[in-house]
């Protein structure tokens, strides 16, 4: 049976669900949610995920919500990126937590607010702030990859995928690769493999719908 | 063997560990961290946790940062706030990623620059943007309890302890219990059961040390 994922293509977090469906050779086909008109807030919706929120995957009888969530079904399902002992499934999850904590909710809200609000509505102070905080959640990544190939032992797992997703995107958010070589590395490497494909060619929906 | 919390008490996401830790019945002590004097970000502490945060969790031979990940070793370990079956697990799952990403990510920070800024250095435009998104995370998570007594099946998980953390403490960060009735009535319950205490009861440090 193929799986549903409710996304669109902006969502960084339903794209760590779309990379992860696609390396995990799961079967599964995009609903898109049109999210700039408010498609994540209709009664509809809120009845699929009270929290208002993409991704959602269908998979079958389950139904799920939270990016971290979907990335550990998928790697409990197939066996796959989830390391390779509790210890690293313990590191993995740990990083997961990080990236939701830390990295995706900041990058995400900041590359909202400097690229898909009106120009006159941007609320500058919290973007000077927010560009302040998130250097030293790039510090972070980019120490722990200085001395590792992957985010979790000797191979790609869910953990990369979760932390990567959102700094694919080509608008800016006060990421420059230049300025962090091993995370810029380590993004190259996951581009390698099999299967991957930059956020608006895995998901419908981008910034040219609304130019 | 006593398991070694470090924590301090102002610490929201170190509580959400005390509270479980005491909750589960296990043993454990507090280990200070001096974070308004810079103690978690020193080397020894870098060493310990390359993220720079508390808490962290020594039991035995294993190390573990992030409250999410406590939280899940405790239960998964004690056996006990984990939910009855698979499907409620990863709905405690869930609801901790939720938590992490959408409500006490944004308490704590909205707390910290309430309260633990000097007056004169507290950016009054980011205060205000997000205690404006805040309205909306207690607006899932009162709507949530409207129709349960608990955040997953009928009884206590960890998922409750991560969401009413930063809940239970005492400074202003634009959350008055009377605005919501559903989380108020929830918040009384979780502090009847056996070894509850509030946050500055239960770690060392809270802000009289520093005024």
């Amino acid at each position: 049976m193929t799986a549903q994922l409710y996304c669109f293509g902006e969502s960084g977090n339903a794209y760590k669900a779309a990379l992860a469906l696609t390396l995990a050779d799961m079967d599964w086909q995009p609903v898109y949610v049109d999210f700039f008109n408010g498609g994540a807030r209709t009664p509809e919706f809120r009845a699929l995920n009270e929290m208002g929120e993409v991704p959602v995957l269908i998979d079958g009888d389950t139904t799920l919500t939270q990016s971290g969530v979907i990335l550990d079904y998928i790697s409990s399902k197939t066996g796959k990126m989830g390391g390779r002992s509790a210890a690293e499934r313990r590191e993995v999850l740990r990083w997961l937590f990080w990236d939701n904590h830390k990295l995706s909710t900041l990058v995400g809200q900041t590359r909202f607010l400097m690229n898909f609000l009106p120009a006159d509505k941007r609320p500058e102070a919290v973007i000077a702030f927010n560009l302040a905080r998130l250097k030293g959640s790039y510090t972070t990544l980019n120490d722990h990859l200085a001395g590792a190939n992957w985010m979790v032992g000797d191979q790609v797992t869910i953990a990369d995928l979760s932390c990567a997703g959102y700094l694919y995107y080509p608008e800016p958010f006060g990421f420059d690769r230049k300025d962090w070589p091993h995370i810029d590395r380590w993004l190259d490497q996951i581009a390698t493999l099999p299967g991957w494909q930059a956020p608006y060619d895995m998901m419908p929906g981008n910034p040219s719908d609304r130019a």
